[in-house]
């Protein structure tokens, strides 16, 4: 459906076109990428940039990467121009190493990028606006797509997505090579979840893990706070409400499985403990056409991310450093591998990917026409 | 050899009937499993979960299986209560997945899932029958049967088997995960096997060390006292004669690749030393036709196994963990990959590997035939 | 051009002689290569192994190795002594498993032996002329050409070689299962670079950070010391003039991105933090054609080798174990993946490298020939 066509010739007035509009804005935004294509190169990457940054939490809309930008602003402009610097490198890299026009269109080396240089300064101890920082967040992010764009040929014969596996590598071996007494660049030692606290005897407060399932979507892109996280809902639920809906399932999971390993309660309020489970569960929810099989599958697969995230934290801890979302990233390698032949059906292969609903959509008329067939 | 015809048909007395009802039962035991194709579902499931049992320890064959659970109930009821969980759960995993039924009857989705629920039981620190473990255990269980079914197409393409990986794997993410000091599933930690020991400057007791070696075989279940690990030695040999010569003469190789790496006695005598190099040189036993050659190389790769095993528990034995048979698991698996054509010609395709006497037989005819056909 | 013929075919006096030597010496010495192949077998396996030296640091000329052991020698004539072992172990390993004929005559099963032998003798803390050393140097020999042969076949699904993975797994099993309170085979604890040191806070010495660039290149060979780095420095130089400068370029760089993460001096003096980015310079100017693109990549791979390297050597550090060269080879592998097009045509098949030289001489016939193609 193009907006630009649909509006003048049919006058339905002002709910017809909010409509438009609003089919317009989500899923993929396809019409708007075709439409980019013969336009002016800034404008191109700006869409570019935008869809990159949706691309962190396995959207692809350039819309809701704008929404994100617009949290992370709200949560912290340092944060938010680390990260634009952190994508802009990736691009650029992707841009001199050749890449492939479209992929690097379509924000798929710049994410990774974004989301190293949102860590680097989220355990940054030098304190905001310290400049130095700017460098290694422009080596980091041109880091991923070296990593993005040699990894891409191994995981590429079992049919994988890179996903963020160049992000949790680079910032992995970046913290460990500053440390956290580095003169130059210092850091935040992170904590294992596991450790005993003595806040842990207290009382469960039930809004506030409540609150924490919510802020586990805000955390993959290392927002504690409540506007971010429901800005950052919001842009999901925008390109698809599935996801949104698998997004808040696999934070709720995860906090469950948090529970029951009882980990510190700061970490399942601060939502820190809730978003490898919401990736997990939405990973299964963007490669897999929906139906009960998969919903189970993205359960299950949720639950196996979140312990894997604590048993990774506790290892990772002893040398204070994070396990990001090793787990999330991992699980979801695995579960697209999965070879059973009651979910082998529903896998999506990578390249065809869209929104959930678009997928349904697709796979809803092809059985159909499937049916006629077998029927005449 | 078909048992139930040949009894009738050959009056040749008691002598005859008790040997063809020892070839029926050594082996793969072939016959009873077509024979068993069109029996009811709960037989077969018995048939297969046996199968798994014995898969375990490099066998295939529901009646060393049986042996191996008595082996199992004699050393500690609550024990093979946790195996047989653990082995139902990833295989009703497995047959939920979709995986294919000839290799769930035979057992292929089993033996992860009994070893992680045997080394959790092994290692939990809450006692026996404390009932909130079988939560854990069935999960883990599950757990295996997902990583079998992920990791089977990537080590498809260099024709390696998915061995115990998973078991490895999700016992390691289990233990970090919990942890000493989890108040719902503590564990006992794993203690590095080249700490420095006051006993250890006391003279070596020869006879201790030689049942040490015999222990190996039964470590590989887990089980440390004598009566079981020679019920399973039995089991063993009951698949296949060589096999068992095979993981004592591996369990005698890594004792005293041990010794000449000085690790504690109590090691030695547990037969925790022992148990990577008898897997070692058993995994060269079951791929490769039995040849001096062969032979050699499976002693090199218990001695490879066993050096890797007292590396990898030193390594993890800083945090606490055990290696449990990562090192078997990897050097078998390079074994398994080496490209010398002195070596590859014995090689057997993963999907063709029986017992090593019937390779062996095979292979003999085959060679024959083909010396004949040259001569004519 | 072949030096028996040449000389006696034109008599243009020792100018044209010595010419004709120093083309002769330069280079793969191909020549020398085929006119072995019917010689004597002691003289192959010498000039086998004399490859097989040189191939440590991407060279592939018996007399670079040569030269190269001269420097070992002068450096200290037990390591020397380790490393020929290693070397002829891991040779005669290789031979014995049926490995292709033409690659262990072109030293490519030696490189990984002789490296672990000498990194062996480097950190046993027994001191020199302890002849138990020797065992585990055989053994570990051994080793390395078991790995070697195994994960060829992996690594060249994606034509990759095999490099020196085997070096660096060996050395690590090695030393963790060993460890420094061993009493047959103690070792010396690696230091973490990144460790504060009260010499830190006085002035840098700039000739002997200078000296530590070129210290950078010997200590590819364990050697610290003035004269046995330039004997291999020679020794590069002699089969490629331009592989000389990148080690020195990489080395330099790689001690630039040390002082920027403020690692310990003594680590930058000693030449230690410089070799892992000599190598990874280096391995670009091996596989890549030589072109100011490819020449900004191998500034880039030095880079990452070095950040990369003291990452592996802070987490190593913490256990008391080297990074040796897993930063090189790491980042050298991946470098060889990258897909971008701009990229991509300047690799040279594994199969077909030789010096930059020749590939830079082959590249341009190549193009010269394709440009009169289309001009005609």
């Amino acid at each position: 459906m193009d907006f630009g066509k649909n509006t003048p010739q049919r006058p339905g007035g002002l709910k017809q076109c909010f409509v438009s509009a609003l089919l317009y804005c989500t899923g993929e935004m396809q019409q708007l990428h075709t439409h980019m294509q013969d336009k002016f190169f800034p404008l191109q990457l700006v869409e570019g940039c935008l869809r990159g940054i949706s691309r962190v939490i396995l959207l692809n809309n350039p819309l809701s990467g704008a929404l994100i930008l617009a949290a992370l602003l709200l949560e912290s402009p340092w944060q938010a121009l680390l990260g634009m610097l952190g994508l802009l490198a990736s691009t650029f890299t992707a841009i001199i190493l050749g890449q492939d026009c479209e992929e690097v269109s379509s924000g798929l080396y710049g994410f990774n990028g974004m989301l190293v240089a949102l860590l680097m300064g989220v355990f940054s101890s030098a304190g905001d606006w310290y400049l130095w920082l700017l460098l290694p967040v422009c080596l980091g992010g041109a880091a991923t797509t070296f990593l993005s764009s040699s990894l891409a040929p191994v995981l590429d014969r079992w049919d994988l997505p890179v996903s963020v596996f160049p992000f949790n590598t680079v910032l992995l071996l970046y913290l460990v090579c500053t440390g956290t007494s580095n003169p130059f660049f210092p850091n935040h030692p992170a904590q294992p979840p596991g450790a005993p606290e003595s806040t842990n005897h207290t009382q469960l407060h039930v809004p506030q893990l409540l609150q924490g399932v919510m802020l586990g979507v805000g955390q993959i892109f290392a927002c504690g706070t409540v506007g971010p996280s429901l800005l950052i809902l919001v842009a999901v639920f925008l390109f698809s409400p599935i996801l949104a809906v698998y997004a808040l399932l696999g934070s709720g999971i995860s906090t469950i499985a948090g529970l029951s390993m009882s980990v510190q309660h700061s970490f399942l309020y601060s939502g820190l403990s809730g978003f490898n489970g919401a990736l997990g569960c939405m990973v299964v929810g963007v490669f897999y056409i929906l139906s009960w099989r998969t919903h189970l599958l993205s359960i299950a697969n949720a639950l196996l991310s979140a312990y894997t995230d604590i048993a990774l934290s506790n290892l990772l801890g002893v040398l204070g450093l994070p396990a990001s979302s090793w787990a999330a990233t991992l699980t979801g390698t695995l579960v697209l591998l999965l070879t059973g032949k009651n979910l082998k059906e529903y896998r999506i292969p990578t390249g065809k990917v869209t929104s959930p609903e678009q997928n349904l959509h697709s796979h809803k008329q092809w059985s159909a026409a499937n049916t006629n067939a077998t029927d005449v």
